[in-house]
């Protein structure tokens, strides 16, 4: 999707598990970073060095450069400094990003090596853009991109499968438009939306050192802050959407939609915990109408909450009412039906105000336990 | 284990999905109680009507009594009313307790038949105590039972297997003991002791409506609040601990144990999000000594960590040091022949402090998702 934007280069190669992406873009750029107080060497490198004018992006999968010390931001560092002086450009242009495992040095001449092929194939096109979006991926099943166009376009790709919540873990995401905005309001913005869409997404609630969404705009065209806004929450709910489907082991996206809460911060809160249990998300692996465990997980979820809530199940397969105010109104049958389908909305009234909110989940089932003991042999 | 204490007559029985259990003691009572906001019945029914004078506790598995609204009060209360029309005492004086589905009215008349049977056969010999044990047990694999002898002497029984913490989750455990204490003292030991045991274990991470701890003091010994406290705790801990290695599929036992924090409270908060970290129990599963996983865990729990963290694992197996002040030491092989046990202790050095704490945990594996995708069919 990224060769939709003007004057945007990218493309990206994988040999065995190190894979390389870059994309070559001049512009301004935005960052938000994950929460983890251990921070990944890529995002150390990026707090100290990235201005806010920059000329590309360095990515590389299959190992994290995370707990890897001085050692690790050096490294960090070459590979910025081998995208500047392709670009001949200051290292400060460069922003860099890691993805993989975690407490091992990065594998820096192979990544150069692969970053010398990637580099010379550089492209503006359909194929280049799906070589990047593959490049990054590790335990991703499939590629992950959205584009939206209004008075301006934007493009994203992203990367994550697991570890994904409460802020963006192991989650990569590159989104570039041609938009005109004040960085200053670009930031504040990509802040907004991500709070509002990748942190409201989770696999299994941990979070990663690595997290990182990068957004820039190029300056081509005029788009007031309110449209841009309303663009890039589109592109990154249907990326953070994406994740969720492709969670480790997943059969089912689950959205969960919050309203009657006391205001939207306790809609947000409520729906992310309920996306969130183990034992929700075991419940939907089974297709199993199981609405005490939600309302369990309202009840220590700290938002206000009371007996007197009502959840209904909807999907492509029907609709079902199963708590009304506190009563449970379940038709086991027909909710298993509903409940049978690849997407699932889970629809909560609190009745306590007019706050809302949403979280973006998915089932747990064999599969996660399968990827997430056998992973680093 | 509950025969120990003179003057406690105990008993129960199950039919099918359906247990009653019945202790008769005469005593003070404590208790404490899921911090979550959607309270069972028979939660809120002692909280309204339970008085400091205990004459007996009347418990049920296969029913939660959860999400019942008025109606399950109501049959709350008919299970106290039942047993202390038998004991010929006031309601106030039976405590009520119940466990299993959610959202379900209570089987109250086939409760009170089992009751009945129960109640002609209490006896205060091992297999009253066993018979007690059984019959509240739901998911759980074994009964749960421990003991301390000192200046007095204290028994305990709990039931508990999933849908363990933060706050006791579908745990219910049933102490007593000969001591003579004030009322006052013996509340404000249980808190302390239950958040340093029952709400350091971790299974899955959800919070049931009805976790309860109750504590019956006797009366009939001296001790001194001190030594009270050590062996309430160690009754306490062995029962957090036979609960999580009851843990829903759990193969293994793992205790979190961290020093060198800012202080006690962020090493028991560390050590409980080591716990509950989802990658990090599927890791245990897998034998695969995953630090990287570990180290997201610390830096996400919200503590004041760093780097320079020393990790080691240690089991009856031998003991390794996978991590040295950041330095990652890793003997891959030794360390998968020491988490091959069934009780594995991480050592955690934050190297902040002087502040401990620990937590239990288990690991998760396909019997979790099993047992927790297929429960209430």
């Amino acid at each position: 999707m990224l060769h939709m934007i003007d004057g945007v280069l990218c493309g990206g190669e994988k040999r065995g598990k190190i894979g390389v992406g870059i994309i070559v873009c001049e512009g301004k750029i935005s960052a938000v970073y994950t929460k983890n107080k251990i921070k990944a060497a890529p995002i150390k490198f990026n707090l100290q060095n990235l201005s806010e004018d920059v000329r590309g992006i360095i990515v590389n999968s299959g190992n994290a450069n995370a707990f890897t010390g001085e050692e690790g931001v050096r490294r960090a560092k070459i590979m910025a400094e081998f995208l500047a002086s392709k670009l001949n450009c200051e290292v400060s242009k460069v922003a860099v990003a890691s993805t993989g495992v975690i407490g091992k040095q990065l594998e820096i001449e192979e990544i150069i090596k692969i970053g010398e092929n990637v580099f010379g194939k550089l492209g503006n096109d359909e194929k280049s853009s799906l070589s990047f979006a593959k490049a990054i991926m590790t335990t991703d099943r499939f590629p992950k991109m959205a584009y939206w166009e209004g008075e301006v376009k934007i493009a994203g790709v992203a990367k994550g499968a697991g570890m994904i919540s409460p802020n963006m873990a192991t989650m990569l995401a590159f989104i570039v438009s041609d938009a005109d905005l004040q960085p200053r309001s670009s930031k504040r913005i990509l802040r907004r939306v991500v709070d509002r869409t990748f942190n409201q997404a989770v696999v299994d609630g941990d979070t990663s050192t690595n997290d990182t969404v990068f957004l820039i705009t190029t300056g081509e065209r005029k788009i007031s802050e309110r449209s841009f806004e309303k663009g890039l929450e589109s592109v990154c709910e249907e990326l953070a959407k994406q994740i969720v489907k492709d969670g480790e082991g997943a059969k089912k996206l689950l959205l969960i939609k919050v309203t009657g809460a006391r205001n939207n911060k306790e809609g947000f809160k409520a729906a992310k915990v309920v996306a969130s249990s183990l034992l929700v998300k075991t419940a939907f692996f089974g297709e199993d109408p199981n609405f005490g465990r939600i309302v369990a997980a309202l009840g220590y979820s700290g938002v206000d909450v009371d007996e007197k809530i009502s959840i209904t199940f909807r999907s492509k397969l029907g609709e079902v009412k199963v708590v009304e105010s506190g009563e449970v109104v379940l038709d086991e049958l027909l909710a298993r039906k509903v409940l049978s389908a690849e997407e699932v909305e889970v629809l909560i009234d609190l009745h306590k105000g007019n706050g809302k909110g949403h979280a973006f989940g998915c089932d747990l089932g064999y599969e996660y336990v399968r990827i997430n003991s056998e992973y680093t042999t």
